[in-house]
Order: C-alpha cells, then structure tokens, then sequence
C-alpha cells in the first residue's frame, strides 16, 4: 500500500475551544480527570466541540507464524483456528465484551493454517497460510507485507464506524511482537520479552535466546517495513495498514495490548502523527507492554492486569471513550443550570 | 436502626467451583487479570457460579453541612441544592453515566438547606436543613444519625436492584469525611485532608486546623457511631446505613470516592464484613483516598483522576463489573468449543 500522509490533529483555536466547554460543565475543575483528555483528544480528532461516536467497529485479525517451530508457545499452533472458530460461534472473550458494547466485530484470516472453506462471518484476507519461520528466512516477502497493509486499509475504508478497535489471534505472536519493539524501540530484548499466553521461566529463557538469534540473523533489517516484513505477522501488517488508513481518515484508534501496540510502532515510525488518532485502552500484563507505552508517551485508560488479546481491553475501555464523549456533549454549563460557581 | 448481623461471603466449596468455572473458559489462565477476581466476588455475594446484575440503582444522596461556616469549601453551601436542581434536570455528570449505564438514578433529599417543595423524582429524607457545625457540637444527634442511617437501608430494601451505587454531594462534606478518616483509621490529619472541589494550599492549610482544632474539642467521640454522628454528614450517615442493608441482603456494593468511603469506613468499623460485599470502583484524585483505600485493603478497577462524587466513578465502573459477570456466564469452555489446552 501507499503510506498514506496522516495530518496532527493540533489545532489552538479548537483546543481552546474545548477547554472552556469542558470547563463551563457543571463540575468541579479537573474533576472528571483523564476523562477530560479523552473528550478533548476526541474532539481534535474529530474537529468539533460536539463530538459522537457512530457504529463502533473491532477488527480481529487472525494470522499463523512459522516461528511456532521453534517451541516459543505454550500453546501448540491449532489453537488459532479453533479460536477463530470459536469466536465464529461467539464463544470467546471478545465475542462477549464486543456484544456488550454494540461492536461491529469483523473477524478476519489474515493467514491462518487452516482451511475454513466459505464460511459466514469469517473475511478472507488470507495471505498465505502462515508466515515463514523468521528464525531461518524473513516471515513474509515485502510484496505480502504490502498486501497484508493493503487489506487492513481497505478492510477501515469499508467501515462505517468513526471508532475502531483492533485485536488479535495468532499463537507466536508475543514472539513476533516482542522483535517489533526491540528493533524499532531499541529496548533490550529481554524486556521486550515476556510469558505470552502463560510460558514458564524456562519458556521465555528459550524464547529470549530465539529471539537474540533471529535479530542476529536479519541485521540487515532497518526501516519500519523491513522490519515488519522480517518480523511480523500477517495480522500485525494488517492492523499496521488499518490503523494508518484510520488516522488518515481521522477515526478514533482504541490501541489494544502488547501485539495492537507493536503494529501501532510501526505505523508511529512510518508516519508519527498516526498517535494522535489512539486512545490507549489498557496496559496489559505481558512484561513488555508497559515499557513500550512509555516509549511511545502513551497514558493507558486501564490497568486491569489484562493480557487476553483479541481487542478485548479496547472493548472494555469503549464506555469509557463514550462517557467522555458524552458528558462534553451532554452535560449542563455553570450557566444554563444556574449553578454558582468557585469563590475566589 | 438497628445494625444488622452481616454474614461473610467466604465459602471454599464455591470458591472452588468458580475457579474452575473461570479457569475452563477459552482464554489463557488468568488472562482476564482483575475481572477474573471480580466475577469469583460477584459470584461468592450471589452465592451461584451463574451470577447475574439486575437493575443497577444509583443512589445520590445530598446534604448540608454546618462546617462551611469555618470557610473550609471552594464553593458557597447554596451549591448542594443548586445541584440537586441540575440532577432533577438530568445536568449532571451522574446523569449521564447513570443513563449510560441503565441504572435507576434515586436523588436523594438527605439533609439539604433548601426547600424544594413536593419534586417530581426528589425522594424527601430530609433529617434536618443541614448538619449543626461540627467545630462548635456535634454535627447531630444520634437519634438523628440512627434515623438518617434507617432512611439508607429503607430506601435499599426497597429497591429490586441487587447492585447499587451511591453518590453524594453535599458543600463541606470532604471536610466531614476526613475526619471520619481520622478518627476511624488513626491516620494522621494531614494525610485525610485534600482541596476538595478546589482548595488552593492556604485554603487547605486552613480545613486542616479547623479539623484538628474539631478534633481535640470532641475527644470523647470514640465508637463508629459517635465519630458518625459528630462528624459525619445526613449523605454520609445514610450511605452507612444504605451499605449496611445492601450487604445483609446480599447485593453488590459499588464503592465509589472519598465520601463514599468514608461511609463505608463506618458501615466495616460496625461490621467488619460488610467489606466482603464491596467493588471498588475507583480511586480518587483526592488526597486522602489512596491511603483510605489501602487502609481497608482495596484495590479499585479504575484509576482516572476523577474526583468529582455523585456516584460518578461506580458508574463508570459498572460496565467492567458487568463484564466481569458476562464473560463468567456467556463465554465457551475449552471442552465445549473444542479448543485445544495448554501444552505441559
């Protein structure tokens, strides 16, 4: 895809704006916290002091990772397609949070090994069916990594939603995130490393020393989307591509946990202003996560010890983007409800 | 009124049950972090591993305080009923998140130095036009903490909730809280004492000798329900009652700021397992929160700077707390959607 330019959101004139209605609302000053952020930020994004949000979408992107060979999972590599089946029978975590939230859930194959034949409510963005082992090769060609981007913009273009949200499935793919963060961060790799869905001590020694080879091996890898294409995964390219298209057309980004963040790297490094656009949901469990929200000056909504994937910390922080919407929306002023204000 | 016997939720039987229950949904061990543990509390209250939340109530209660005659308020007493205008308009923060939310919003006439007439959607608990100023006597008199304490538990039995919030708002009443903190917790003065709505630091300086100075003159105030009725206010005294019952009849307590949990602090000093019925909704930017919180060993779901009342952080909270129930109920097992476990 073509890296689309992605204007700041800054504006003065609108920032004051919403200052001195957030202020004029029938509280005291500040009261409402990080909440005022979020109706702010909202408003910049939207370029209103009146700002709703419309049709919320969360995209969840399924991909294989040939890195799997290498034992860096607790869990064995089927478990992506029966997770893809069970969130076609609405039986997972996301399935329920997005249900109470009034998400618009796509689930996408953005390269899963398996074959799912036609089936309703599954997208078909497959790629191919799992990324090579980037152990021994680069996990997909930069034509994949491309196309994979491409799918994800398309996928946001097609949205009706003003909010999206973006989650993931892919046993491997702490593996994958954790080498994002190390090369595009310049964070040590031990702290770009962490248990996943539940490795021992053991576990993450040997996927650190993985790792540690693997980065050895693809020196030569250097800008954002060699980096990607060495790295990645077909569901991390695609949600790199859908966030960018998103801030180009200025929706609203809900950045889920460790994997979300890692595909937002890349699109922070191709095109920094791509940050104005997110909401961070949650700061997940997975050690690395809040190394990598610091280095992106990033203030999490949520710290609920969370480290689920799926988008499943952005669905649970969407009532919370929404209240900020709607108190700047629909509270009464100082004025309107002839309440007295501060003594000075 | 009399205070109720309240019954642990302890059961290692059911305990056990619901760790099971937990631990066999399609996710990682553990993954849901602190929802995992808010839906084992939710359960262990509703005694079934199949909990379920029934028409949330949120319960503001607002009164005066004799105490802003020391000057110790932001904003002048003619505030608590101006505000209780802006909530019969539906102005309000809690308003807001309330409607958000679904729950039943209960605005409550707990001591507010206003006539308002008979109002439409005002429930008339008046005890008296404001609280008498704690510096000189007592705040009030015990039969009238004893009668706004049995307004509280009338008003929760009476609800068919079996989750119910409880706001406040009321001109002075961190000053009131604050010495409850005090007295009950044995932590210093200087660490109960914050702005309050906005408090420049001589204003605070100045609270905190007031508190000090109130302090010392009603040495003898010893047991909760003394400290109660010197300091407390008819919101805070009937919030304690209102949490009292809640816990007898065995609904879930949504603990929200400073004020809130002030009363609670009361309702657990009476009956130390009142606290087992409690959520925890937030902490607050006031100062003396973080430390009241750990005082009663809490750990909140949200930590947004809020510091505004009026229930505001238990509603924001509440959809986690649903989530928590609904992940517990809805979600498939790993045996009924086939997905493979971990790998040992």
């Amino acid at each position: 895809m073509q890296i689309p330019h992605i204007e700041t959101t800054q504006s003065a004139e609108l920032s004051a704006l919403l200052d001195a209605a957030i202020n004029n609302k029938t509280k005291p000053l500040g009261s409402l916290g990080t909440l005022e952020k979020v109706a702010k930020h909202i408003g910049l994004i939207q370029q209103t002091a009146q700002p709703t949000l419309t049709k919320p979408a969360m995209f969840v992107f399924a991909g294989d990772h040939g890195v799997v060979a290498e034992n860096i999972s607790a869990y064995p590599q089927s478990v992506t397609w029966q997770m893809v089946e069970n969130f076609l029978a609405k039986g997972a975590a996301i399935n329920v949070f997005a249900g109470q939230h009034d998400f618009d859930l796509k689930v996408v194959d953005a390269g899963v090994n398996h074959d799912f034949g036609a089936r309703d409510g599954l997208i078909d963005k497959k790629v191919a069916p799992s990324t090579q082992n980037f152990a021994q090769q680069a996990a997909m060609t930069a034509e994949q990594c491309q196309l994979a981007m491409q799918h994800g913009a398309d996928l946001v273009s097609a949205s009706a939603a003003n909010i999206v949200g973006f989650g993931e499935m892919g046993i491997g793919n702490t593996t994958s995130a954790a080498a994002l963060m190390h090369k595009l961060s310049g964070i040590s790799l031990s702290a770009c490393v962490g248990a996943g869905t539940g490795l021992n001590a053991d576990g993450i020694r040997h996927k650190q020393r993985v790792l540690e080879a693997a980065v050895e091996f693809h020196h030569a890898a250097k800008t954002p989307l060699q980096v990607l294409a060495t790295f990645g995964g077909f569901e991390i390219a695609m949600m790199t591509g859908a966030m960018l298209q998103a801030a180009k057309l200025r929706k609203v980004i809900l950045v889920d946990g460790f994997i979300c963040t890692s595909a937002l790297l890349v699109a922070a490094k191709l095109q920094p202003s791509s940050l104005d656009y997110c909401v961070f949901s949650h700061c997940s469990d997975e050690s690395g996560h809040k190394a990598m929200l610091e280095y992106l000056g990033a203030q999490p909504l949520l710290n609920l010890g969370l480290r689920l994937g799926e988008g499943t910390g952005s669905a649970l922080a969407f009532p919370l983007v929404h209240s900020a919407v709607k108190f700047l929306c629909e509270m009464a002023t100082f004025e309107s409800a002839q309440v007295s204000e501060k003594s000075e």
